[in-house]
Formats: C-alpha cells, structure tokens, sequence
C-alpha cells in the first residue's frame, strides 16, 4: 500500500487557517509542554481536540478518534510528544486528513546521535504524505484575528489583532518582536517562528502574507537563508503589494554559537541585506527599528521615489535636531523648501522661527494643520515628519488628520509621559495616522519610508528595463592565467594596459623596447590569486637596466613574466561578479585597497539586473565622494562603471563553468577604465573536473 | 552708589534647592506662561509667591513685597515677563536678596534688532549683581524630589523622584529625556535645559550633580560647547564619582567642519566626543541608547577594567544571537568561558545547551541563579547580561538577586507584554537589579557598563603617570619650510628621510649623486599645504636624465626644491596635534589617505595625557587590523607612534605660537617610522604677527 497522502490539502494557508485543531500529547498539567498549548489554544474561535494516548479523562486516546469527534475539519495538529515520535504522528495525521502539524520540541539533527534519524524520519514522513511541518525547534505562532496560539508562551495570549506579520527565524524572536508590537500598542494579524525550518519555510509564510487581507506589512527577521532564490522571489512579489521590512542577524562572525542555533552561514550577511534591498524589503539594523518601521509602513506608505526627499515640522529645536542629525546619518535629504512653501509659512508662522528645513514652529497653534499642509504641498518634499512635544492644547494627530497632505506619507513624533504617548498612540490608530516617539524613532520611520519609496521605484524600473549582456564565448577548461583573463576581458570591450607575456630576459628587453617605460614586471600564473603578497609584482621600472634586475628576480618563480605598461595614476575601484552560495550571481562594485578590505564599503547587486541599478551602486558607497574626483584624480565615467559590471555579469551568467572574476584594481584613468589585473575562478562542477581528467 | 550684589549667596545650589520661589509675571491664566508656571510650582513643597505688577487679586504687586511676605526666604525668581524687562527684574532681585533667576523667554539676542540689547543689559545686571540666571531660552528644570517643577510644559508635573540627573543643552530635550526616563519607570533627582546658557553653564550643573547625593548617574545632552576646558573639567571629577553618559548632537552639522586639512577631519562633533570619553564619560549615539544607558549605571556599575569582558546567559537563543551581534558590533570582548565554569555549567544545564558564551540555558528553571553565579565567577568575565523571555515562572530578577555576583555588574534583559516588562521593571527597581527591555537595549546597558569600566581604568592611569615630554626650541617666526619642519621634527627624535635643499639643476644632481635613487623631488614652500595638488611632487626619480626633467619642472615653481630618498613601502599613518579651538591642544592619529580622509577614521585625545593613552587610541580605529601588519606589510611599532604623538604633544605646549603640526605621511618602515612630509602652522596671535612685521 502507497503511503497515503493529503497533497490536495497542503499549504502553508491550512496551517495558519486552520479549521480545526488537534494536540498530540495534551497534559492537563499546565507546565508541560502539551498542557501549556492547550491553555494557549483555549481562546481559538474553531474546535480544539485533546489527544493523551495514555487516556487522560476527557481526551482522545487517539488522533483519529479526535478528529472524528471534532465538530469542523482539523487541519492542524500541534505535536507536544518527543522527537522519536513525531514522524508516526505526521503519518496519522495523513491517513486522518490532517494536513499540517506544528512541532516545537527539539531532539533532531541538532542534539546530534540518535536526533538525526528521528529528523531523517520526519522528513521522509512529510515529504511521502505531503503532510506540512512547521518547525520543528520553534515555540510555535500565533494568528490573533482568530484568538489562534499555538505558541506555549503564556503571554502570547494576550497579542492583539492588527496588520502586521511576524516571519522570524527563531521562535524566540518571533515573540520578542509580537511583544514589541503590542508594548506600542500595534496588532498582528500573525506570528510565525520558522525555527528549524524542516518543511515551511519564511518565503513560503511571505507569500501566503502577501495574499492575506489582514495583513498590512511584514516584519521579517532572518538568521540564516536555506533557499536565497526562494526568499527573494517571494520578498519581490510581497514588497510590490505590502511593506516588507528585514533584519539580518549575523553582521559580526558569531561563531559557534549561530552554527548551534542555525547551521553555518554559507552567504554573507552584507549580501543577504543588498540582496533583500534590491528586492524591495526595507532593511533595518535591529529589533527596535524593525518593530518601528514596520509599524509605520502598515500605516502608511510614500508614493515611489528614485531620490525620496524627507521634511520634519518640530515644535521643539532641541528633538529636531536630534532628528534631522539621525537623517543626515541616514543619508536622506533634507531640501530647504522652495519661495512658495516658505512664503506661505511665513504667513502662518511668528517671525522668529526657522521656517526651512526643519520648520521649526515653536509650540503648535491651532493653524498648525496648515503648516503641515505647507510642507506636505511643496513639490520637493516625498516624505513629512511632525514632532512636538505632548501637551493638553497640542493635538498633532488631529493637525495631520486635518491637514492637506496631498499623498505624501506623514508620520508624528511626540515625546510625553507614559500616559500621554499612549494616549496619542490611539489616537494614531483610530484616525489611521502613524505615531513614533521621541526623535530618534521618528527618523527611523522617516528612513523606512524614504527606503520604501526608493525600492518601489527601483523595482519598477528594473521590470521595465533589464539589460541585454551576452557574448558567449567557448568555455573555460582551466582558469585563466593574468594574461589570459586580460585577454578575455578586452573580448567583453574592457581595456587592459598593453602588456606581452616572456619567458626569457631577451624577450623582456624586446618588450619593454617595444612598449616603452615605465613597465610593471609580474609572475604569470593562474594559481597564484594575490601576486603582490609572494613579491611577485615589481611596478614602475623605467631603465633596461632595472628590468634585467627584475626578470631576473622573477622569472625563476613561475617561469613566465607579464611585461606591462604602467597605467597613468587614478582612483583604484573594484569590481567583480561571482556564485554567491545561497544566492546566485551577484556584482560586487567597491572602491580599492582598504576601502574594500578594511572598511568592508561595497555594494551588492543580484545579477542579471538593469543598467540603471548597476550604475546607481556606487550611490551606496560611504566613500561615493572619491568618485567625483577626489584630490585633482578624474572623475569616475559611472556608465563606464556599470557597463564593466554588465559585461561581467553577463560573461557569469553565460559560463556556469566560472566562479567569480574579481577585477582589482580597475583604475579610472583621465580617459577610460582600465583593468590592471583580473583573476578568473572556476567551479568545482564535476563535469569540468572531468574533462580536466 | 554701588550695585547692590548677592554673591555670597550665588551658586547654582540656589537654583536647584531654593527655599522659596517667586514667580514674577504670574497669571492666573494658565494658558499664559506665567500662569502655566504658576500651576507648575503648586506641588513644590516650599514657599511660591506670585507678583504682578498690574495687581491681580492674591498677587504681589513687587518682588519686594513678595520676598518680605514669604515665609521662607526665596532664592529663585521665574521671570516671566518680556525680555526687555528682565535685566531690571534681576536687579530687583538683587536688592531683594533673592539669588538666582529662571528666564524662559526668548527674545535676546537669537531674535536680532534690540534683542542683542536687552542681552547685553541682562548679561551687565547678572555680572554685576551676581544673580545667577539660567536661560534664556529654556523651558526650565525639574526637581521631583521636591516637586519643584519650574518648567511651563504640563507633563513635567508626572516625574517621579529618582536616581538620575538630566543634564541637557535644550529645554525641549530636557522635557524628551525626562519623560523618556517616566516612561521606562525611572525616576530623575533633576532636570535642567541649560537653554542659551548666558550664565549657568552644563560644568556648573554637573559640579552640582557629582556632589548630590540624591543624583546616582548623569544624562548629559550637548549640542555646542562654549568653555571646552570647563566641561571637560567637570566630566573628569564628576564621573569619577557616578558615571556620567553623554550624547553628542551635531555629527551631520557641516558648520562644525574645522577650518585646516586634519582640524576638518577632526570635526569638533568627533573631538567632543573622543575628549568626554577621555574624561570619563560614556558616550552614546542616541537619546534612546542615553536613557538606557543612564538608568543602568544609576543602578550598578561594572569594576574598572583595561579591557572589559562580557557574558551573556539567554533562555532564548534568536534575541541571544541579536544581542551578541550588537556585542561584536560595538567592539566587546565575548570570552570563551574558562574550563572551571564550563564544567559547573554541565552540571547545572542540561546536555543540549550551549555552554560557552553567550549561554544559552532553555527557560531559566529553579537553578538559574545558580547558572548566573557560575558565569558571574568566571575570571574573565567583568559584565553578566541575562536574557529570557517573561514567563510566568520565570523571574529574572529573583534569579539574580539570588546569585552570588562576585561583585560583578549584570544586567536583566526581558521580552515580554507590556503588563509584564513593567512589572519586571518594578521588581527591578525593588531589588536594585537593572533592567532593560529586548536585546538591542541590553546590549546597549552591557556596552555602557563596559564603556564605563574601561574608562575608569584609564582615568586612574592618567592620574598614575603623565608623560614629561618637552624639549622647548626657539619660538617659530614664521611657517617653517618642509625641509625646516623635518629638521625640526628631526630635533624632536622624529625620522624624516634624508634630503637636500637645492636651488639649482647642479646641487639637485648633486644631492642625487649623494643621496642615490630611487629619490623624491618636491617643491619646497610654507605657503602651499598640498603639494600633491598643485602637480609639486614627483616620486620614484631613478635616473639623473629623469631628475634633469623635475628639476626643470619644479624649480620654477617655488625656486628651491627639495631632493629626498624615496622611502621604503609601508603603511601610512598620520599623526598630528593641533589647538582646538574649543577644548585646547589634541591629538590625532588615523591610518593616511582615505582612512582619514574619507572613512574619517581617526582617534583624538587632549593633550597632554599618558603615554598609555596615546598606545592605547589605535584600538580606537576601525581600521586597526592594518597596523599588525596587512597584506605583507611590517606592523607599526605602537611604542614608536605614541612616541612621535608624546614628542609632537610636547612641541605643540611648549610653543604657544604653533597651531598645528601635521605628519602626514608618517611611514611605518620595517624598521621604524619615517615622517614623509610634516606641515606647521602658526596660530594669528597678534604678538607674533607683530614680531614678523
């Protein structure tokens, strides 16, 4: 007999939606495990059945006599028995119809020995029933519209319902940040801990957010990413209808520490933030900010921008300042106002204050709407911010209610007592207008809608536009000697300097007579990666003389040397495509040296991607000011950039054979770019090692 | 007849701990300031008079007549009267015996016109009666202890008696902060907004603070320092006695830029900084990181420590992950725990755990405490942070009342319903444990005290042994050449490669027959700073044909040049001191070329300091892993550059006429740090300019 199967029923909606529940290895004991969730679960609106098989008074001995019992379908049944049982139980629950199961316990692969079987047991249950699995490793989820938690800890009881989705990595974090939400009063429509992951995972909860009415934006929290193509699919698809916004953790090697909790960290998570970027999510540095943004784009979101410029009204300098310094951090623009907005707030406005940007008020009067109206109406502004200090006679939410903002996203801080920010928090929500507090939680909001806007924009532009970049050439057999892979790169219509590849002194001396000085002198090998680091590069010989010196150095190391012509002085870039592991092909532009190896100051693209994408990367670049010509250099030809990048990109995308090409350094000379070294790497494919055989 | 004067009673502990009040404008509207204030001071404990002038029923119709009928003497007087009348006002309390003065009002100078005259009246009737005026230009200050609530913002009246003193440069961040603190339950022992600080200064209120005993930790807030020798001053005693945590505004004002080559890197938002930390201060980067990190210290503070470790034991290993990520990210150490805590944690926890650190215990159960005194007595450890979400069970804080510390500091970080956190926060408070509300917040309270004990560390260092380095020369009279400047630096113990001064094609080949090539030609000027600019540096001149060629390119340009052996490779450092104009003499050092320039990563110090200090700011740089030497690159002798620091230090306070000394490059050889070039400036002092005519 086949094993039976519930495929018809699978999907991540009969976990979250469930019409009936189930919990294998209910307790009456409500400090175990299965007597926690069925107390958790006693608020649920549908049928919650109690299975004990060692017969509890009034449980079910059996899951199939619970389901029979029940008064709906069950389609989830929450499993509070140890690991060794749990891929029998996912098989009852298949011949019982059931077709999703939670599992919080740990005990699989994780607690090493016999966990690996037990988890190699469940994924082969769930995989030959079609059975969902959410877990295991997770303290569960919640769904609040439906009073649905199936999480044992107690306070999830007490999360309201609103438009924000939780997607954690952990389930520990997916109740910290439900907490954070409702400490500031804003509800969730759902709450997911992935936890191991085994089966359901964050792309496929974002997609079933994506769809789901209630849910306004998402708050997505990632540790580690098993499937990049999936998470960036589905962020795409769901940032185009909602707000996703994203936190990353692992900035910094966390050790073994993460590999016990996550499993190894195969991508970076420099990547994994650029990546999310470009697919629109709004990415944020920590559980504070993501619990703030988050909140603020379910209320409200800018109109699509490709340079979002933001305006704050404050009522108090001190705050504003603290504010306006946070969005200059954020490197967000802040544009003085223009005559007629500054006109029309002269008018409304004592002649004391500031009336540019920030617009200063002083304490809000009752024409403060109009203020508002002022700014939100001047046609550079995308983005407006309203901070004041809480007192009886100021009411900001009903001044930006009252207002004119003809579609620009408005968001209020305020500063107060407990009493009073609680108060005005309420009053955001009933009037739909969002609320932060204190001035460093109004610049993150500020920030989230400006990226939101700027990733809107973008992502529409690449769907209009993506570039045609191929010129397939035969495929590589073995990587590519500096020569070489020059060679190649002139093929792509990238300049190298003139150079001749000898291998005796005569030949060298023909060369430098035939080039002219100064020249460099180098090893040529495609194994050794970093030629400077063995001493294998000698710059600047300008005499017969020194270059006998230097082929006589070099030479006997690899047997043949690159005699080149010195390029003209520029601004060291770098630019390279390679697999990232997790994500596939992506473009990697920087500026040289240490400002790539030290300051970490690059920016990530997933490729294939849009010229205008790639040109405006360096726009992320701390050092972007290096560009324009620092120090008397030349400015940096950024089409040029971006179509280096292009043509590696599509050189990647054409040779699956190729693992990476880093040009470094590429120098932007007065005239052109000029790549003055490139190393080619190759895939371990086992076909390409074989024909190497 | 003389002005009448109170100094025998001046001092700011008359405005903080008045013994009666006045407020003079007072209304009995309370929509009006006066009245506002009048409403304000009705929980004050002492005695509050009211006059107006116009005669209103109940109210004075003098000042005079108000103090005489006090039944305490009154030492503070809220004006609330237009500025125009407040100079004549403070007279009037002058001769009435009342002390101090609070002005709210604008209308001074910042409102031009007569604004700057009624200033000037102020400033005259303040000095020469002595009256103490805080303000203009505020909205007051707080002193809950004793209701005293001299401030027109309604909310003030719902502070709560507490440890912690605001400090803050502006009214209305005074008001953010001290409701900031409410929200979070901790109560201040003041408040103050030192507003446009005509009188009463930050250092003054600070002086008072260290020697409160009501006041455990300061939050001090600052937008722009007038008297940077005051305020450091006062930092340094105060913080020596509670901790003192500081936020800078001001990162992003492009005003703040410095006018010379290093000073504009060196911004003064930076030097703030770097010089508070010097002087004890925990520096934050937010108002939310600065309430935190106050109400921690109020309740403990680690040991003082050269390098601060910290552990962390976490119920939950995603929040757990999130707050090591932001240990790593602000630089802390997260020791492996040592064989002897290991082995009691295996007893203690059960086998799946993570033991090492952070430890990561599942719910906290009946032995937690015991977990917490285990990691607390490992020798390496000098902070503890213990995170769990909120349980019914479990209690943190009984858990670590419970454990035997061993002295050091620990922090409780809670997730939970805001039911929950604020009775975590409650039971805290009972029992003197810090505690602090999801991850980033805990990683911010464990940095803080992480800060706070380094810097305890190196101020007794300080103390311990300041550096004798002078080696007084003759006054400058003019900028010194760069041959007179190496010469110079050369006196001071510096290396500088070995040059010629050369006015002619004949003694520059000469000098290159002596010296040998490869060698450098320069242009050699006290006017112009960037030789590079201006195409007055040629490098790498091998040949005597190729010096021919410079010679006749560069001597036209300033008549003499500079012949100089090139240096061997290495990596470029800047070292430089220079005068701020707001703190006096610092130090800078930073890793050269876009390190500085563009990444502005630089460590400052005041001067003079020990010699450990000046070690010690490389650890400061985020590019310090290029000191141990990069890529193949020799390591810099740290002894060596705080040597060249100390001898340049030295230079700079024994010659009053210097502004700036700037070695950049400072080359770190293979055998020893060679000043490449070297810049002197002299400062506009009128004595000097004098001399030179």
């Amino acid at each position: 007999m086949s094993a039976p199967t519930v495929s018809a029923l699978a999907g991540v909606d009969r976990l979250l939606r469930p019409r009936g529940v189930v919990v294998v290895g209910a307790s009456a004991d409500p400090d175990k495990l299965g007597g926690a969730m069925v107390a958790s679960l006693a608020s649920y609106d549908g049928p919650v059945g109690r299975v004990n098989a060692r017969g509890v008074e009034g449980m079910h001995r059996s899951l199939a006599e619970a389901v029979e019992a029940a008064a709906a379908p069950i389609d989830l049944a929450v499993l509070c028995i140890p690991a060794p049982a749990c891929a029998a139980a996912v098989r009852d629950c298949a011949e019982a119809g059931v077709a999703t199961v939670l599992i919080c316990a740990g005990g699989f692969s994780e607690a090493g020995g016999e966990g690996a079987l037990h988890e190699a047991e469940l994924v082969r249950a769930a995989t030959e029933t079609g059975v969902r699995v959410l877990g295991p490793n997770t303290s569960g989820f919640f769904v609040p519209p439906d009073g649905l938690v199936a999480s044992f800890v107690p306070g999830a009881g007490a999360l309201e319902p609103g438009p924000v989705a939780v997607i954690a990595a952990s389930g520990g974090l997916n109740h910290a940040l439900a907490f954070a939400f409702q400490r500031q009063g804003t509800g969730l429509s759902l709450g997911v801990g992935i936890g191991a992951g085994l089966d359901v995972s964050a792309p496929e909860v974002l997609a079933f957010c994506a769809e789901d009415p209630r849910t306004g934006a998402i708050a997505l929290h990632l540790e580690t990413v098993a499937d990049g193509p999936a998470l960036i699919a589905a962020v795409r698809a769901a940032s185009r209808r909602k707000p996703v916004v994203a936190l990353v953790v692992g900035e910094h090697d966390l050790g073994d520490f993460a590999r016990s909790h996550t499993g190894a960290l195969a991508t970076s998570w420099r990547t994994t933030r650029a990546l999310l970027a470009q697919a629109g999510a709004v990415v944020v540095d920590d559980e504070q900010q993501l619990v703030t943004a988050t909140s603020v784009l379910a209320t409200t979101r800018a109109q699509p921008s490709a340079d979002p410029a933001v305006a704050l009204v404050t009522a108090q300098a001190g705050p504003g300042l603290v504010a306006t310094d946070a969005l200059h951090g954020a490197g967000l623009r802040l544009p003085e106002l223009t005559n007629p907005t500054r006109a029309r707030l002269g008018e409304l406005l004592p002649p004391l204050t500031y009336q540019a940007n920030p617009v200063d008020t002083g304490r809000p009067g009752p024409r403060h709407h109009e203020v508002i109206s002022a700014v939100a109406g001047d046609d550079e502004v995308d983005v407006v911010g309203v901070y004041a200090l809480a007192e009886p006679v100021v009411d900001l939410v009903g001044a930006v209610t009252a207002a004119d903002l003809r579609g620009r996203a408005c968001v209020v801080g305020v500063d107060g007592t407990h009493d009073q920010v609680t108060s005005a928090r309420i009053d955001g929500r009933r009037a739909g207008v969002a609320v932060t507090v204190g001035p460093t939680e109004l610049a993150v909001a500020l920030d989230a809608l400006a990226q939101d806007a700027r990733h809107q924009h973008a992502l529409a532009t690449d769907l209009a536009s993506r570039p045609a970049v191929s010129r397939r050439l035969e495929p590589l057999r073995q990587p590519p000697t500096e020569a070489e892979a020059k060679q190649l790169l002139n093929g792509l219509g990238i300049a190298t300097p003139q150079m001749r590849v000898c291998r005796s002194a005569e030949e060298a001396s023909a060369a430098f007579r035939d080039l002219g000085g100064p020249v460099a002198v180098k090893i040529s090998s495609a194994e050794v990666l970093h030629k400077s680091d063995v001493g294998g590069v000698l710059l600047g010989i300008r005499t017969e003389a020194a270059l006998a010196d230097a082929v006589e150095q070099l030479l006997p190391m690899t047997g043949e040397v690159l005699v080149e012509q010195m390029a003209e002085s520029g601004t060291d870039l770098i630019v390279g495509v390679r697999r990232d592991p997790v994500f596939g092909p992506v473009a990697v532009v920087g500026i040289g040296g240490i400002a790539t190896e030290v300051y970490a100051d690059v920016a990530i693209a997933a490729v294939p991607t849009s010229i205008e994408r790639l040109t405006g990367m360096v726009d992320q670049l701390r050092g972007r000011a290096l560009l324009d010509g620092f120090r008397g250099a030349a400015a940096v030809p950024l089409p040029a950039l971006a179509h280096v990048a292009a043509s590696l990109a599509g050189f990647l995308l054409d040779h699956p054979e190729v693992e990476e090409v880093e040009v470094n350094p590429l120098r932007a000379c007065a005239e052109q770019l000029v790549a003055l070294d490139a190393v080619i790497t190759l895939t371990d494919h086992p076909d390409l090692q074989q024909e190497e055989r």
